[in-house]
């Protein structure tokens, strides 16, 4: 299984890493991540970089194509490059996933048109208005296309989707392995669980693109 | 507020970046990458590569450090100049943190000694014999020691340390952005949880170790 995680600048490092050590995990997974030119790329901070072993043009096809979101993809949104690369790899997946604003670029590249989509929580309405259906469910499914919601959300999509591609035996192995047994200290993670007054200064400042 | 993750060769991905997701937002966190040498640092799938932004000789103090783990834990247990490294810079710390077998490191630098701390649910045995007291519990605070058990308990460390660091409401600001609501679609997190015979399996191929 051939996994390709694309990476641009100012991309949320999670977003790719958590679904990543995940998939990476799965018997015969092989994982390359792309960018438009080899070498360091940028996440959103500034301190950290991951290195992109293939460019754009070096990677045509793969079975699973991985999505991040970040502020990086506002600029992405409109870069015609890359987005034809997302839907000409797109033309060869057996799945095509996102994580956080990752799918305000799979909806841009105009595979998510009438489908149900998810995005991080303050990405939902302009998900919408890229033409998908926005749901606020933690990981969504519409035939091949598997979008999850903010951040940390990759780790659960990938889990599901190891679940379909090599079976439950093996997410279980995996979801052992990486101890994802997860105890948060807070209950803050979910518009509905969240203090209001904290939805609202983070709405206000609009600060859920950096996710 | 300055934070360093230690990167060694055959790290595992998870245990630096999923904290580095959560702390790299608290309000003037400053946060460098450290290997023995400038530049790619190999994780331990071969797939993905971080980037060190300074060397060991380059930072010799941290508000808070955090080591990782992973497969190149069991080199790093004997490379003196890391562990050497990890004690310089604990003398200054207020943190001193790891992930998963990276509280190996801790011990073996004599930083545990005595103290309550876990780690990856197949090495907690070997950190008993390096003199911590092994727990099996998520996330252990013993002093200024933050230790979490595998690879994805790093989040659920990282918020605990944040709430501390800079209260609670910056570390429900940070779980909401990041939208950290985990579902797991299976439960087989923990030791407790996961069929019996996928725990002896991974037992018998000793492979806690890639965590």
């Amino acid at each position: 299984m051939k996994i390709a995680i694309l990476l641009f600048d100012r991309f949320t490092s999670l977003d790719a890493v958590g679904p990543y050590e995940i998939l990476a995990r799965v018997p015969g997974a092989e994982v390359v991540f792309v960018a438009a030119e080899r070498g360091e790329v940028r996440a959103d901070r500034g301190s950290l970089a991951l290195v992109a072993d293939a460019t754009l043009d070096e990677v045509d096809s793969a079975d699973l194509l991985l999505v991040p979101g970040g502020p990086g993809s506002r600029e992405a949104l409109s870069d015609p490059v890359l987005l034809d690369w997302i839907r000409r790899v797109d033309a060869t997946t057996e799945w095509t996933t996102s994580v956080c604003t990752g799918s305000l670029l799979l909806a841009s590249a105009g595979l998510l048109k009438d489908r149900a989509a998810t995005s991080h929580w303050n990405a939902l309405e302009l998900l919408g208005s890229l033409g998908a259906l926005p749901t606020s469910e933690r990981v969504v499914l519409d035939g091949k296309y598997a979008t999850a919601a903010g951040v940390s959300s990759g780790i659960d999509l990938a889990l599901t989707l190891v679940g379909r591609i090599a079976g439950e035996r093996v997410a279980q192995q995996i979801q052992l392995l990486t101890e994802y047994d997860p105890e948060p200290p807070y209950d803050a993670g979910s518009v509905a669980k969240a203090p209001a007054e904290i939805v609202e200064l983070l709405r206000a400042n609009n600060l859920a693109i950096t996710g």
